[in-house]
């Protein structure tokens, strides 16, 4: 048809992964990692990496998959907020151990479909985030599915001698403290699938955007295992009280949280308060917060406002203390005990 | 319906991991991996393992998955077959590395439909060769998927200083090794999709089986860098010609095979010739042998026969030799020389 109108407009289709096959992908993920440290002294492209350990560290390793359809949604999320999310949920749990990240692995599973743009963007979300905490992307692979895109991370870390944080070290008395606020992600989530409609524009944007990019608490685990203030620690990955419950399981003693000191993201609880849902049991049940959950030792109140100044932010809120039956799972509503509630599981709730 | 025949026959159907939740899912699989040695000093469980690194050892460190319907398929691979086959796959990235196997991490994307019983054959898989080559699976994930069934595992490994393998130490006028036999694994597949009716029920089995188990020459790869009988090395998990091309680009020389010293399995050439597929390019091109490639200096003819008598399975064969000229990619057959076939990618072929 040439010489009719718009002839000389050429519609590009973005290319996408199957065009460009395996070899150019991983040039192209290759060429947007960050420059590698000296501590690696083999880094991607070869079979496996190697590296120099940290002089007299333990090893910390950790591994997370986000799944889309599952833990994020094309629709909702742009690929540089994906691959920051694949990251950061693994620097929280190094985080939690009160590790200093040092290095991740890369798989990605990906539709053929997926245009070459985005995957660099996505890329890109992880190399930034990486930047950010100073640790080498090391290694990984590429694979094709005919399923949904899955970014796999396996994360290591490195930190001193008994100087590493479990879910076991509570006891009976220790306070509970909270890193920042809870609930934002979840509602997030809701309010991009359910679409808004929340009073505050600037406020539902906050809790979308909790969900997007979770900020790892990495600064304050490190300051926390350091200072030796907190005995236990664990990170809300699955909710608090999900993670309130493993804390207790793994430290065989029980829980008593206070509802009027949770730190409720106040967007989140409009959000919830206009549907009339309890934005407490909400809160709690809620996931994808990445906050840390610690326990500290009354005595240790001093050291522990210490490391508060020192790690300004996130906030740090006491939420209640552990109690010595393990049966007792408490969450105090004014005058009222009751049962607190069950945390958010895959494969039965969503 | 009570008294009719049968009433007192109930139908159990398979319980699946949408039913039991993630939960008793995860308690399922920590109780099936192996014991960990007491250089893990946090285990799976908690938010990340710790581990004293080996004294004076170098980490290694790799990453790869294997999806379903892509890697292996439900219908061609037993549940223990998929296990295996996912650590196998990382465990021949650390032997072409020289390191001895050390920890794993897995991570496991389940679709809900998958059957409980299934899942733990599966990690059965994993744990059985962890056990043989005394690796420690430290911790992973389980996520829930929509899509294909993917096993992405990271594995760590150790290798003293200066004694790692990469791909780039291959010099003109090195000799190529390979170990084994190739052709199998991808003659295998063909078989298991388009139908058997080889000749030798024997042959078929052992393609079928080299598919399903391939066995990483973890023993080799070590023996190899420790005896200082290779310069690089690099594994065939694309097969041969992928492998003598990466090896090639890495290491800026040429390379020159002979058709006739290839160690094709039987099997797979009888399979082939029988479809009048030529046998040589089929070998070179397919996949997932899992044999590893090296380069030895003609000098160290003595020290390799004594690596051979001590690692006497698989057998070594040379296969030609690393030229100067990079821009020479040659397979000589008979007296002609043609031009090495272009290795396997995802996305592009399959």
């Amino acid at each position: 048809m040439v010489g009719t109108p718009g002839a000389s407009w050429r519609m590009v289709a973005p290319l996408t992964a199957a065009q460009i096959g395996e070899r150019e992908l991983l040039a192209r993920i290759l060429q947007r990692l960050p420059p590698i440290p000296s501590s690696v002294l083999v880094g991607p492209g070869d079979d496996a990496a190697v590296l120099a350990p940290e002089r007299n560290e333990r090893l910390v390793v950790t591994a997370d998959a986000v799944v889309e359809n599952v833990h994020f949604s094309r629709a909702y999320s742009r690929p540089h907020d994906i691959g920051h999310r694949a990251l950061a949920v693994n620097l929280s749990d190094l985080a939690a151990m009160g590790a200093v990240p040092r290095w991740a692995t890369l798989s990605l599973i990906l539709p053929g479909t997926v245009v070459v743009e985005d995957l660099e963007a996505l890329v890109d979300g992880v190399a930034a985030l990486a930047v950010q905490h100073h640790l080498a992307v090391i290694g990984g692979n590429i694979s094709r599915t005919d399923g949904p895109l899955v970014v796999d991370i396996t994360a290591g870390g490195s930190v001193p001698p008994r100087r590493w944080l479990t879910r076991s070290g509570a006891r009976a008395g220790h306070d509970i403290w909270l890193s920042g606020t809870i609930g934002a992600a979840a509602a997030g989530w809701e309010m991009l699938d359910q679409g808004s409609g929340i009073g505050e524009q600037r406020a539902a944007d906050a809790c979308i955007a909790r969900h997007r990019r979770p900020e790892p608490r990495v600064r304050l685990g490190i300051a926390i295992s350091r200072a030796r203030v907190a005995k236990a620690a664990m990170d809300l990955s699955d909710g608090l009280a999900d993670a309130l419950r493993q804390v207790a399981a793994a430290s065989g003693v029980g829980v008593r949280i206070d509802a009027d000191s949770l730190p409720i993201d106040p967007g989140a609880r409009e959000w919830w308060t206009g549907r009339r849902v309890d934005p407490v049991s909400a809160a709690l049940i809620g996931g994808d917060d990445y906050e840390l959950l610690f326990a500290v030792p009354p005595k240790s109140g001093r050291a522990l406002r210490a490391v508060a100044r020192q790690v300004a932010d996130p906030p740090l809120t006491k939420i209640g203390e552990f109690t010595k039956d393990h049966t007792e799972l408490v969450l105090v509503r004014g005058a009222v005990a009751e049962e607190l509630p069950d945390g958010y599981q895959h494969f039965s709730r969503r």
